[in-house]
């Protein structure tokens, strides 16, 4: 990547993190494989057809993988993938640094 | 920070990073303090109006510092903040994701 110019990979993940509740979600898968139920609990305060909505987007970007087991009836789960336990790392330093300067904000305010 | 939270500064720095736009902005501050004139040249893409707003907002996050130097006429030059330049390192981080990814995107096509 030259100067001036952003891959197309890094503006679509940036764009990712920046729409809300992704980050809770593989926050939460951080955790180990959840099922739908479980990160239904686990974010309170989204609403069903936005978690879907999340969930596709994650797996279209390959950040989420979403399994299905052939019980009956049949388990359904999601968990990250190598690359979205890569980008979770990135996340983690993401916050570590809000929590930096927050402190920051809170002295020079 | 607990399991299932997101700080604010968090969501307001992710939000940020995931609007078109500032991650090249602050990729060109990055190089050392610019004046409109050369950020406008290292962005050819951009509208005067977006580079204002874009420049705006970086301002209000406490990510770039606006400087006016007394002169006839006043030289306007912008810069990075402490905080602006500790969050282009975690963009780095975000763009070595990308390019890790991208060529294994390329492989499993």
């Amino acid at each position: 990547m030259g100067p001036g110019t952003v891959c197309e990979h890094f503006q679509r993940a940036a764009e990712l993190i920046g729409r809300r509740w992704n980050v809770l979600i593989v926050r939460v898968l951080q955790g180990g494989p959840a099922r739908y139920t479980e990160l239904r609990e686990g974010l309170p305060q989204i609403s069903d057809a936005m978690l879907s909505e999340r969930l596709k987007e994650l797996e279209g970007a390959d950040i989420v993988r979403r399994d299905v087991a052939p019980s009956t009836p049949v388990r359904i789960s999601y968990q990250l993938t190598d690359r979205g336990r890569d980008l979770a790392r990135v996340m983690d330093r993401l916050g570590a640094w809000a929590e930096r300067w927050a402190d920051e904000r809170l002295v020079s305010a």
